[in-house]
């Protein structure tokens, strides 16, 4: 299904300019003609075409429908990779499985210190579409570790460290509807000063499993863990 | 850790010609420095050079480790995605979680018919040194859905299917020491045809979660819930 975004609905009833070249130009849509919407704040929208404006293409609604809403609140914080692909790769899966906020930090070993959200959004917007969601995560720009382990408020708090001795596992600690925000380290992974920091605030020490999992891997595992635990 | 690659260990004690030069050229080690190596067989070397020949690197044995067995026979079958990146992106992922075989076959809906073993091969190799594994993946050549049903010996057999009112979770289904094969569909998933052909050789039709996946999420999501059993 083709879905187009626009997330000023219901009060804007036309498509940028992007997506009204391809509705019009590529997609050879007509006035008349259905089509399908999302505003990135949870509701799908069904269309009319009323003017196949290929610079602004006006649209009608004629019905909406709320996406159901996820069991608990799904928070991801990753100290980014040098890489950027991996980043970028991360973002598209993670919105595939289902997050509802992603956020950046600067530790001590993170090997990227900038991020350009702009990118991220537009691969998430795609992923969105792709994905059949109506509900467009949050991505924050980056922060420092300590202000994401100060302000974390979700009720159930993680920190991902390569430990293999270490037999708490996340799959075992996460509950189905109590919000959860799990830090995820860089490629030299947290200090012991950054773990004891996030201990002092309540973050609970997690193993992911017996691999030895690159960041944007561990980082989706515990997307997808999150996913697992409330179906 | 860097880890070096010969798959005819113990026999050969010398490194190709890549691995002799990355490791003499541009790691710079000397006669009597210890590596590390792998056979891609399960077991972990530790040996000594004895001739820092940036052609043929020598080294004599000094330890070996066997890696742990995992508890049952990890094998994924994919239709491959049209662009190839995605499918090299799965097979390196799959290896940092831990897989043990990766099949892939043309179906009704197929992309793409052609795979080039080498590359991933490649991805690979590259993958196990990076997560620290010992045991390569077997990556067989493309073959016909049919002849990989008919040819699954796995104890546990399932086929994902995309049916939103299917609630036969596949993490329900997968059981710690039972080798299992999953089938994961192209894009346009499999034929109603097809999923009776393997239901008729004693697959089981089960879902992957509430998320429409892209083909290589659905598998990755498959890879990790076969790991995640076993902890």
């Amino acid at each position: 299904m083709q879905l187009f975004y626009q997330p000023h609905l219901p009060e804007i009833q036309h498509l940028d300019l992007d997506e009204s070249k391809h509705c019009i130009k590529v997609l050879r849509m007509k006035s008349g003609d259905e089509i399908n919407l999302i505003d990135g704040k949870g509701t799908f929208y069904k269309a009319k075409i009323t003017n196949e404006n290929h610079k602004q293409c006006e649209f009608e609604i004629i019905s909406t429908e709320k996406e159901a809403d996820f069991n608990f609140h799904r928070h991801i914080a990753i100290a980014p990779t040098k890489n950027i692909d991996r980043i970028e790769w991360l973002v598209e899966k993670a919105t595939e499985f289902g997050i509802d906020e992603i956020s950046f930090f600067q530790s001590f070993h993170s090997e990227r210190k900038v991020i350009k959200i702009d990118r991220l959004e537009k691969k998430v917007i795609s992923a969105m579409k792709q994905s059949i969601k109506a509900k467009k995560p949050i991505i924050n720009e980056i922060d420092s570790l300590q202000n994401i382990i100060s302000n974390a408020k979700e009720a159930n708090k993680f920190i991902a460290y390569v430990d293999f001795q270490n037999t708490t596992y996340l799959k075992n600690e996460l509950k189905n509807n109590r919000d959860s925000i799990i830090l995820i380290g860089p490629e030299g992974d947290f200090t012991e000063e950054e773990v004891e920091l996030s201990e002092k605030k309540g973050f609970k020490k997690v193993s992911l499993g017996k691999s030895r999992l690159r960041t944007e891997t561990a980082a989706l595992a515990a997307v997808h863990l999150m996913n697992l635990i409330a179906e």
